[in-house]
């Protein structure tokens, strides 16, 4: 089973496909989507059309988004919605069901701890992906995004495991 | 040529479709998109699909969308967010520039002052295009931003001819 994971952005959107095989994760590509100019429609076209790319490439059979950090920075927000729409919408018309979690769940998932800093995310997305080389520090959240819904869903398949053993 | 107003929202996102020929104005189409649930990416696959039918179905020249409001409700931002993501995305994956207004300048432009109400803004709407039938506030609000973008356009236009005549 392939997982993408989205660290959304409009100036700089990460991703990470991992494959899934029991409880061995192991890395199958990550990459970030640059948009520049102050064109809204142009940014967003070029978001859409790079996922689909890497949807078409690399055909996942599962997503997952960061709940995107809300602060008071209106503009910010609005500007990190936009981004998060585009991509969930262009996982969801490649027919995945999309998990979202918040950065602190992602955080403890990869690190162990919900106060990591970057540097211990990318540390730890080296450690459970050996081999990987990251594009960035946001491509290294998108990794860290599918590895903690990747667990999310070893969980939920052992649950479903479990209760099917007890049935 | 045919102007696309709309007004983004995640549960309820209103549209309406203008014919300007010269300095007339008159009504094409109206309407509200509506989704409901838990599932994001089911909604916004429903915007989208909804705006596709729009785009299909009314052949817009152009777009505009409504500058969100941006206030210290992060959560409500967010989705506000993704939904106008969704719809800019529509608007320009079929061809169309995407103007954008601040909510000021479209009340400025309907009524002619810029903290007119929904009451005031629907009133100037059915002055402006005779006989229409407004399908709600929202669509209301959406055929109001159409009407916006089409005296922006036709104050270009008539910039652009001034400047032709002077050349």
């Amino acid at each position: 089973m392939r997982v993408l994971g989205i660290d959304p952005g409009l100036r700089c959107l990460g991703w990470g496909v991992i494959e899934v095989a029991g409880s061995r994760l192991s890395h199958v590509a990550n990459g970030t989507i640059r948009t520049e100019g102050s064109d809204l429609a142009a940014r967003l076209l070029t978001l859409f059309a790079g996922l689909g790319e890497v949807l078409a490439a690399h055909s996942p059979d599962a997503a997952a988004v960061e709940q995107t950090f809300v602060n008071r920075d209106g503009a910010g927000t609005l500007k990190l919605g936009q981004a998060r729409g585009v991509a969930v919408l262009a996982a969801a018309q490649a027919g995945l069901a999309v998990g979202e979690y918040a950065p602190n769940a992602v955080k403890k998932a990869v690190v162990g701890v919900g106060h990591a800093d970057k540097t211990q995310i990318a540390h730890m997305v080296r450690h459970q992906l050996p081999g990987v080389q990251l594009d960035g520090p946001d491509a290294a959240d998108a990794l860290a995004i599918a590895i903690c819904h990747a667990h999310h869903l070893q969980s939920a398949g052992r649950l479903a495991a479990a209760l099917k053993g007890a049935a």
